[in-house]
């Protein structure tokens, strides 16, 4: 607290990020990383960009990113836009679309950055309840709202919403806008950008943290029509003219440039995914059906939070949310065949 | 324009950056930029961290940065900010300190992000007239006000307020934050951040794109006591929870050990700058005194935009502000010396 803070701070709750310890030899399964590297084609583009260019401005519309995911999803580069990760994209979209005249829209399981915007923004909301099931229940959407906003798959539940649904949402409010999160949409979804040129009132966010293994060099994007675009870049200009940095810029884009690699990245954590609902559900587990990287779920008669502390006492860290209707459950990131091997013999010895 | 705007959206005027042509072979003295590449240790850094570790988010905190700022100025970690540029630190600032129930003050000539901020988070805000030298007249900031902002050395005009007249400002307004937003400080004056510890009400903000030539990693820093700290901490944290990349937080970090490196590119550009400020007098050029790595200089018959295209016709690229009171001036970012003789050739053919 402080005479000078601006009145806003005051009542601001930040979000808080899953924990990055600074210490190796973790099985670090918190924070839904890829376990994988990226492409080496990736490290290559960085590589050639760490010059004495550095003393240069980046692009400040990064131009040749935008150019590339519009290619690589068959659309036109004012279509794209480009941020320091997904989570500043998102930030543009809450102040430049989201903010109307009435309450914004979102499952009250859901990614927790989402109310910490409203609070930046002064965004009145309303939460709509998951079912029992933690699925979206698009009938519980039929009231007046601002604008809507859902993960797809949802966090951290990591259950999808089929495409159909989405389109029924869209439909439903065809006056507001429609923000779909697909931050874990390669891990087993269908993407919602095929929908773009179809609904004025889509935006489809992404980011190259999670499947394109890039979480350290902060690239995410939004993908809509025109006028949604317009609207996200011109929040942009008027907060920071060059976000993205030369070596993102070219280690993002070198990354649509490796689609084998991003493939076989995205079919191996899946079924490692798979193999690890298994044996959790073996173990009595309750495992909430994921298409993302990351699964969520109970154990019958254990602790959550007794599970979570165990799993640290040996060197194995997941999320654990001390929230209402979740807080018997884990969130589990898929790691390597390796991680998930020690992962399941850790769960088995502490429920046993 | 579109009916799913936010209401904000439709009153923004975004900032315009300078150019970043994409086309190599120009003398580009347009953005301020160093003409000497960072150090060598920046870009070893850099490429250490160039590895599969970038699947992993960054540290959120940048900590080793912090502690690394901190350290070179003799200060504490939580009196240090970072963030994507200094232009994201400012945004921060201005949405979480800045904004009060009276209006900013900063001078009519500065830098012009600072309006676009005020119309991004509706802060009321008042332009202070430099005096006809282009001075910022202290006693004309003796009225009510929420808070106090400006460039020091200004820009685009270059010259440098003393720290007595900082302090002064200080203690004139210490219920109100005064942000002395020192982008080009290391060109030629004394740095606030001395005065931190004296002073509850000074936020003091500086780049590593100028002096540091690391334009295109984008880190931006600011000094305060922990209080106004806490407060951007609060804002970026409800924003955007790691807006520094691993490339860009150990390449920053390597810069402030390389204190010899760093020292003598300044020189360099100091030697520069007073050997064009002389050439451009001789040719009867009316030359700012200048602190920053940048000229401000008008032809007493010459028209600045037709020399600002005659210099480009020559390969050349300066800044041109068409705007009140200063649309007969060039801004000329410092370049190395033989750029330096090609530009004072360029000038000598055009105003012969």
């Amino acid at each position: 607290m402080s005479q000078y803070w601006s009145q806003l701070v005051h009542s601001l709750t930040p979000y808080v990020p899953g924990e990055q310890p600074k210490v190796d030899n973790l099985i670090k399964l918190n924070t839904n990383e890829n376990p994988y590297p990226p492409s080496p084609k990736v490290l290559e583009a960085i590589s050639e960009q760490n010059n004495e260019k550095l003393r240069l401005y980046p692009d400040p519309n990064s131009d040749i990113l935008k150019q590339s995911i519009a290619d690589y999803h068959n659309l036109n580069p004012n279509q794209i836009f480009v941020g320091n990760g997904s989570d500043e994209v998102l930030a543009h979209a809450f102040q430049g679309l989201l903010k109307q005249d009435a309450p914004l829209l979102f499952p009250d399981i859901t990614y927790s950055f989402y109310p910490v915007y409203c609070g930046l923004y002064g965004i009145e909301y309303n939460n709509v309840p998951l079912n029992n099931d933690f699925e979206i229940d698009i009938t519980e959407y039929e009231q007046k709202c601002g604008g809507i906003i859902f993960p797809n798959p949802n966090a951290p539940t990591g259950r999808l919403l089929a495409l159909d649904k989405v389109k029924a949402l869209l439909e439903m409010h065809p006056n507001r806008v429609v923000l779909v999160d697909e931050a874990y949409i390669d891990f087993g979804g269908q993407s919602a950008i095929s929908l773009v040129n179809d609904y004025p009132n889509l935006l489809v966010t992404q980011t190259l943290s999670k499947s394109r293994s890039l979480a350290g060099i902060r690239v995410g994007f939004a993908v809509g029509q025109a006028h949604l675009i317009e609207a996200l870049e011109r929040v942009k200009n008027s907060f920071n003219s060059y976000p993205i940095d030369r070596l993102a810029l070219f280690g993002a884009t070198a990354s649509f440039a490796d689609e084998d690699y991003f493939q076989a990245c995205c079919q191996k954590i899946i079924n490692t995914r798979e193999a690890l609902t298994s044996a959790m559900t073996e173990m009595d587990f309750k495992v909430i059906p994921s298409a993302a990287n990351f699964i969520f779920a109970k154990h019958p008669e254990q602790d959550a939070e007794k599970i979570a502390l165990a799993l640290r006492e040996r060197k194995i860290i997941v999320r654990y949310f001390n929230k209402p209707r979740i807080d018997q459950y884990l969130r589990i990131t898929i790691g390597t065949d390796a991680e998930n091997d020690a992962l399941i013999a850790a769960l088995q010895e502490i429920t046993q």
